[in-house]
C-alpha cells in the first residue's frame, strides 16, 4: 500500500469519521465485500484498491474530492455496479468512493411534479418513492434493483420504453456534481426553462463519473400508465419491420415498447425456459409492441391496427394478450434471452446502434463478413429495435475454447464496428464506453470530437484524478 | 473600412462566388436591407459591419471561418433575427454569415420518423415540409414565419407546447456545427442513443452562435393532434393556480398548453382589440388551458375536469371552447397581450423562469419592492406558467418620460434578478442571454460555471472570432 501514508488515513478518517471510510488491510470489512465496490458485471477486469469512502452527503464528497485533488490520488465513484463496460472498475490504487449511502429523498414537488434525491438511491426505491407520491419515472431495465439513480445519469441509461420515454436525459431537471478540484456545482435545480449560457449539466449526463460526481438529482416525473397491452407479432423479412414501425406512428395509442428477437433467440428461450412456441409457424423475425391504453375504445384501435398489419403483409403472425398474465408471459419471451443465452454457451456481447432503415444492409454486411472469416459462429439479435438499438451476441461454437473463441471475437470486433461507421452507427447504443471500447471511440467520434472531450475533461478535471483511464484513449 | 482590405475583399469573393458576398460599400443591396442583417428584435443596438456573407452549404460556411480565424476577423450569425436579447447584433465590424439561403430538406426517414434539413430553413417552412409528408414538429410561437431552425437551436427554442412537448434540445437528434477554426463536425445524425462520450451536440443548444455555426440538423417528428379543446378560466388567487396545474396531472388526456394572465392583461387585451369580457365576473388571475383530443370521451374527461376544479374552487368560471373558432378566439386573449400592451404602452419586457411553487413569494417580494421604490410602475404578468415561464411587463407610467422609465428600469432590474435568484429563478427562461443580459449572468450561474463556460469557448473558438461579446461578461 505504496500510496496509503499513516498521515493520508489518519486525515481521511478526520475528514469523514472513522466509520465511513474503509481501508483494505484493515478488519471492518471482509476482502470480497471490499473489491466487489471496485467492480461491475464486466468480469474481465481485477479490482485493486485500498480506500472505500461512504460519504453521506454532497460536501463529504467534495472534501474527500479536495483531499484526492491534494494528495494526487486517483477516485472512482462507484454506484450500483450494473456496468457492461467497466466504467466502475478500480484498478490502478484509486480512492473508492461509494455513492450507496447517499439514498435520501430531498425535496418532492407535487404541483410541478419533480423529485429531488441523492445520486445513491436505488433506482427500483425511486421508482417506490415516486409512486407511493402518486407519480411515475419511466427509466426501468432489468438491473433497477441494484443500479443507482445517479449512475443511471451518468452512464445515460435507456431501457425498454425509450421508444416512449426517452433516454434518461430527457427526464433530468437539476443536478448537483462535485468536479475534480472538489468543487460543488449545482446545475438548474427546479426550473425547466434556463437559457443562460451553455447547458454543462447535460456534460455530465452519459459522462461515466469523468467529469464529476454526480450527489444529488432532480427529476421530472410523469403518471403512470393506466393500463398497458401487448402484442406479439411474427415478421417475415426485414423490410417488414421497418414497415411495421412506421405503421406504429398511425395507431393513435401511445406505442411503449417495440422489441425485436430472431428465430433463433425465441428457439433458445423456448428451450432453456422450457414454454411452449407461441406460433404456429415458424418465422425469422418477432417483434413485440407494448402499448399504452386508457379505455375500452384503444383496445379497439389495438384490434384494428393487428388487423392493418396482417393484411398488409407486415405480420404473418400475432396475438394481442388478452390479460395482464399473458402480457407477462410474452415479454419473458424477449426478457429470457439474454438469460437463456448466457447460462447455455458462451457469448460475446455487444450494444450497438444504427439508424433503422440501415439495420438490414449492416447486417448482410456483417454476416458476410462472419461467414468469410469464421463460418461456425452463430449470432443471437436482439433488442430495443424501435430506438434503432441490437444487441448483437456471438456465440461459441462448441468446438472451439474460450480463449480461442474471445481471441477470435476481438478480431472480429473492429471490423464490426468499420462496417457500424460505414453505416452511421454507434459501437455503444446505451452500455457506455468505460475501459472497454476505449480503444475503438474512433469508430464512433472523430479525432476532433475526442480532442474537444479531453479538453473539456482537462477543465473540470485538471489533475485528471476523476475515474482516469476511462472512456478516453 | 479599416479592416476590409482589397485583398480581404478579393479572397472572400474566390472563397464563395460573387453572388454569395456583399459588402457595404456596393450597390448590390440597399443599406438598411444591409444592415438588417446584423440585428435581432432588440432595437437598442445599431448595427456596423461591412460583409455580409450567403453560403449555401457547410462547406461554405467552413471556408468563411477558416478565412475569418486566418485573418483574426470576428464573425456573427445570422438568421431570422426574431431573438430580444441582442444574440444577433453586428456591431463591431464582423463578418455577418445569413444562413437564409441554406433552406433545403436534406434526408427524411419516414420510419424513424426524422427529418434533416438545413439549419436556415425558416420554423413554419419546416413545419409545413413535415406535414406534408405527413408528420409534426412540435416547437411552434409567434416568430416562426421568420425564424430559422438553426436559431431556434442555437437559442433552445420553446414556445407555447413546451409543457407537453418539451424544449427544442428534446427534438434535435443530429447536428452539423462549424466551430471557430472553421472544422466541421457531425453529431449524432439519424441515430437516437450513442452513449460514447460526452454528447457535445447538447452544448451548441442554446449557445446562441458562441461555439459554433449549426449548419444543418436532423429533428425527430411526431403525430399531430387529432384535435384539440379550450378550456379558459377564471382563477381566485394564486395558491389556486398551483392547485389547478397539480389537478391537470389526473386528466388522463395530454395537456398541450397551461397559459396564464392577470386581469391587467386581460383589461389591455379587451380594450386594445374591442373584444368582450369572455367572464361576467372580475377575478385576478386567468388560466388557459389547451388539451389534445382524440374521441368523444376525451371530451366527456374534460367537462368532468372543469366540473371538479369548480367543485373544488380552484376556478370561479370556465368555459370549454366548443368548436375551433371558439377555441381561437380564446386564445387571443392569451396571444393579443404582447400586441395590445406594447402598442399602447412603453414597456420593459423581463422573460423569467421559476418552480412553480416560488412564484408567489416572489412575486410578493417584487411587489413590496416596486411599491416602495416606483409606486407607479405597473406590471404586466402573463405566461407559460406550467413550465414556470412568466413574461413580466413593466409598464411605463404616463407622467413619466421614456428615457427616465428605461433609466428605473435599468436600475430595478438587479434587484429583481437578485429576487429570482433567492427564489431559485432564473434570468432568462427563453429569450438567452445574448448581449442584453451578460451583466446579470451571475444571478442565473455560479463564478465557477461561468469560468468552465469560458473554457469549453476557448476549446471550441480559441481565438473567440464567434459571435464575440455575447453571453459571457
Amino acid at each position: 500500500m505504496s500510496n496509503l501514508t499513516e498521515e493520508k488515513r489518519t486525515r481521511l478518517k478526520s475528514i469523514l469519521g472513522e466509520e465511513k471510510v474503509f481501508f483494505r488491510d484493515e478488519d471492518k470489512m471482509d476482502s470480497a465485500t471490499f473489491l466487489s465496490y471496485g467492480l461491475d458485471r464486466t468480469k474481465t477486469y481485477s479490482p485493486d484498491f485500498d480506500i472505500l469512502a461512504f460519504p453521506r452527503n454532497t460536501k463529504e464528497v467534495s472534501e474527500i474530492l479536495k483531499f484526492a485533488y491534494e494528495t494526487d490520488m486517483k477516485v472512482v465513484p462507484s454506484g450500483g455496479r450494473t456496468g457492461y463496460a467497466g466504467g466502475a472498475v478500480a484498478k490502478e490504487r484509486e480512492i473508492v468512493v461509494s455513492l450507496s449511502k447517499m439514498d435520501q429523498v430531498l425535496d418532492f414537488d407535487p404541483f410541478f411534479a419533480s423529485i429531488k434525491v441523492q445520486a445513491g438511491m436505488i433506482t427500483k426505491n425511486l421508482h417506490k418513492e415516486v409512486e407511493e407520491r402518486g407519480f411515475y419515472f419511466p427509466v426501468d431495465f432489468s438491473a433497477t434493483g441494484s443500479s443507482h439513480i445517479g449512475g443511471n445519469i451518468a452512464t445515460n441509461a435507456g431501457g425498454v420504453r425509450v421508444v416512449h420515454y426517452g433516454l434518461i436525459r430527457q427526464w433530468v431537471l437539476g443536478l448537483t456534481v462535485v468536479t475534480g478540484t472538489g468543487e460543488i456545482l449545482e446545475f438548474n435545480g427546479e426550473i425547466l426553462k434556463n437559457n443562460t449560457g451553455y447547458d454543462l449539466k447535460q456534460l455530465f449526463i452519459g459522462s461515466e463519473g469523468t467529469l464529476g460526481i454526480i450527489t444529488e438529482c432532480t427529476l421530472k416525473l410523469t403518471k403512470k400508465p393506466l393500463d398497458h397491452r401487448v402484442l406479439f407479432t411474427a415478421v417475415p423479412d426485414y423490410p417488414s419491420i421497418l414497415e411495421l414501425f412506421k405503421e406504429t406512428h398511425n395507431v393513435r395509442v401511445p406505442l411503449l415498447a417495440f422489441e425485436f428477437l430472431t428465430r433463433y433467440c425465441l428457439d433458445k428461450v423456448i428451450d432453456h425456459l422450457h414454454v411452449p412456441d407461441p406460433f404456429s409457424e415458424s418465422s425469422p423475425y418477432y417483434v413485440l409492441m407494448e402499448f399504452e391504453i386508457g379505455e375500452t375504445s384503444d383496445e379497439e384501435k389495438l384490434f384494428g391496427f393487428l388487423e392493418t398489419i396482417l393484411e398488409k403483409g407486415y405480420v404473418t403472425d400475432g396475438s394481442l394478450a388478452q390479460n395482464s398474465r399473458q402480457a407477462e408471459t410474452f415479454w419473458k419471451y424477449r426478457e429470457g434471452i439474454s438469460e437463456s443465452i448466457s447460462l447455455d454457451y458462451t457469448v460475446h456481447k455487444n450494444d450497438i446502434s444504427l439508424p433503422l432503415r440501415n439495420m438490414n444492409p449492416f447486417l448482410e454486411d456483417l454476416m458476410a463478413l462472419l461467414g468469410k472469416e469464421y463460418p461456425d459462429f452463430e449470432v443471437a439479435l436482439f433488442g430495443h429495435i424501435g430506438d434503432g438499438n441490437l444487441h448483437l451476441n456471438m456465440i461459441k461454437p462448441s468446438n472451439l475454447a474460450d480463449k480461442d473463441f474471445f481471441a477470435k471475437c476481438k478480431e472480429v470486433d473492429p471490423h464490426m464496428f468499420a462496417l457500424l461507421q460505414k453505416h452511421h452507427g454507434s459501437i455503444s447504443a446505451e452500455h457506455g464506453i468505460g475501459l472497454l471500447k476505449k480503444e475503438f471511440l474512433h469508430f464512433s467520434r472523430s479525432s476532433a470530437e475526442i480532442e474537444i472531450m479531453r479538453k473539456i475533461k482537462q477543465s473540470l478535471d485538471p489533475k485528471n484524478i476523476l475515474n482516469p483511464g476511462k472512456i478516453l484513449p
